[in-house]
């Protein structure tokens, strides 16, 4: 099958797809988990391959580790199955209801997207949970994981596939690709694509974005900040930036940069240096700060740098919109943070920040789906359109406009014989 | 000022804008009407330079009425611009308060997107209808207007400018763009501007899509459909699929093609043939329609065929689904109809139709944002993210997270030591 074959069919699967019942789609979770367990060793046999051939190109530990699908992951990925299917059905939810006129009464109802191209990195894990949650919103999908976990892959879409037909679901509602070609020509077709999620590095999401037309739903960096106001609490200014810094450094919601006014750098910078010491932080200052603590000099770049790992930029400033400048100019519009006991300065700071999420006293690493209570995570996404932030379910649906009437046309109301009611109906 | 320096300046607007109140942005748009009432005479000569312009090369007639902006349209846009103040303000509402953890809540907020670029057609009064939508809206704008109405929109960006920057406004939260070279630039300025609205032909909005890397909300076609199905009342079909048609032919929502059950076709395409003929329709038909009525034969590009016009392409199916599966091919996913007393059809339908709108028992010319009670609207968008179908003020937003606590950090979370409650907080 070509390319093109495999996206008009999962167009057509997206179609019946939209139409299955949470009962069914529930049903095709269960047998997948089954499968999962059932099928453990075929898959080791396949994960095997995968590790040997990693270790022969001389992979690192850690993403040797990152490559691994072993027995206590296989498990989490089938009691994560079992979690998703006990959220709530995001499929065919009414959000708005309304009476036009007697007799005549508007809906918008949520429904999946319909198909998803979703590029990913190696962990094969991720194969899975993206499977699902495009099978719990009712969306069909193609997907491309690492070539590292290739032979992993290729076994875990057998037994999706399978499993969840068997189930009642539609063929070909579920694909892999395999190639970077496979992944330039799904770029290109917009006709049957309604959406691409990219997961990977910076570069990667924004050679994405500029390589087609479908929409793209993804983050492409994460440099994340803390302000510390003048009216700050001195110590738990220091504990959120440490958490916000160290409890997870290569995430994308972890802080790169350090703002502090200059009437409490000289109280918090000193314990602020103490407790990043202690962490193998290492602290880049600029002129105001190096005057303050030894650390070394900072360079202008330095503020559009996410460096994912145990460093900070540390910056003095003299007011909280001097603050709120720098991240609206610097930032990702991921994630930023204000330690303050001045609920204005909170407020205003809530308010004037342009990111998705705008933190008041606590730690920036809160910034994630399962966190935020959504029960899922798609991604984290950057953009103002469609959906921001951490994305749960409701970023993988649209909705659509329901009217139902009894042969209403529109002259009447246009020459003023009939009016508009425009009541609001209960959901 | 370079298009650059007028798009940087925007989005520094667009931050105060953020965080106007409701009641300055409704005083901006009472200065506003006033101005409109006021500066009556400048507004007229502008408009006649252009009207002269535009008789001296020659403009058909509809043309000049649609750029004429005369005492009456005057009137009709400053009683817009009250309507409009008085709709609840979108800003700031709160869509969705979990408490994560006890002293830690979590709000999901709605902000204006930022900066937005519209391109419209000639007639000069939606220069000062999406001026409104915007302000009130709290986005910053770049508006482009037709070429034949230059006078009439300097002179109203004028006026727009001076009346609500004194109402309170910041400086630069609206511009105008002058020629094709002007919105080649904008259309670059993915750093400062977040949104596109093309308004305009099919061809142009599609180069717009096709020009940018800026996120472009709009539709490109309205081939919208209208289904007779066998269990139809067929009085009523008539009536519907007349006004559908005819009540504004020229519109997107108006239907372009007639799919008719073979069961019920032999009964109601004569009634059709005799109502449409009344109306001067011309019916492109396919072979089984034209052994029922006299008709032109239709061809098989017509089925793709966006007419704004009083014609017709007409096609018998053997069932519902087929209906269906032409709509899903061929329609343009804007407003599409089924005429039936069957509600499971018609339920069925509904589902399996991927269209911004579907209806039932009523004329699809019912799509509008005014009509749906939306109390504006910016413009029809048959893409699915974001914004689908009529677009009111809703579409102009988007939504940022806010997490308030009081120093919680990740790392206990992590660990067991504490857990999240999730509980859903009233609104």
């Amino acid at each position: 099958m070509t390319l093109t074959d495999i996206a008009r069919t999962a167009r057509t699967a997206a179609g019946a797809l939209a139409l299955t019942s949470r009962e069914t789609r529930d049903a095709a979770l269960t047998a997948l988990a089954d499968a999962l367990r059932a099928e453990a060793p075929a898959i080791a046999a396949a994960n095997q391959k995968d590790l040997e051939a990693a270790r022969h190109s001389g992979l690192a530990a850690p993403l040797l580790h990152r490559l691994s699908l072993d027995a206590r992951k296989l498990e989490g990925l089938a009691e994560g199955l079992c979690s998703l299917r006990a959220l709530p059905d995001p499929v065919g939810r009414a959000t708005l209801r309304t009476e036009l006129s007697p007799g005549l009464v508007l809906e918008r109802v949520s429904c999946p997207i319909g198909v998803i191209g979703v590029v990913f990195e190696s962990r094969p894990d991720a194969f899975v949970q993206i499977a699902s949650l495009c099978l719990k919103s009712g969306n069909a999908c193609l997907l491309k994981g690492g070539r590292e976990a290739l032979h992993t892959n290729r076994e875990l879409c057998r037994i999706v596939q399978s499993a969840t037909v068997a189930a009642g679901l539609p063929e070909g509602w579920i694909s892999l690709l395999e190639s970077r070609e496979d992944v330039h020509e799904m770029l290109s077709l917009d006709r049957y694509i309604d959406l691409i999620i990219p997961r990977g590095s910076n570069e990667f999401v924004r050679q994405i974005q500029e390589s087609t037309r479908i929409p793209v739903m993804g983050h492409s960096a994460g440099i994340c900040h803390l302000y510390i106001d003048r009216d700050a609490d001195p110590e738990m200014a220091v504990r959120v930036a440490v958490d916000a810094k160290t409890q997870a450094p290569a995430t994308c919601n972890a802080i790169e940069t350090l703002l502090v006014h200059a009437d409490i750098a000289g109280t918090v910078l000193p314990a602020l240096k103490g407790a990043m010491d202690a962490r193998g932080v290492r602290l880049l200052g600029d002129r105001r700060t190096c005057a303050l603590i030894p650390c070394e000099a900072v360079s202008s770049r330095d503020w559009d740098t996410e460096y994912l790992d145990l460093i900070l930029s540390v910056k003095v400033v003299d007011s909280e919109d001097e603050a709120i400048r720098h991240i609206n100019e610097h930032g990702s519009r991921h994630t930023d943070a204000i330690i303050t006991k001045d609920r204005a300065a909170a407020e205003h700071f809530l308010a004037a920040v342009d990111s998705a999420d705008v933190f008041w006293n606590c730690s920036t690493r809160f910034a994630d789906g399962f966190r935020f209570g959504l029960g899922a995570e798609v991604g984290i996404a950057t953009g103002k359109l469609h959906a921001r932030g951490p994305v749960g379910l409701e970023g993988l649906m649209t909705y659509k406009w329901l009217l139902r009437g009894q042969g209403q046309i529109v002259a009447p109301f246009v020459s003023g014989e009939q009016a508009f009611t425009h009541q609001p109906l209960p959901l």
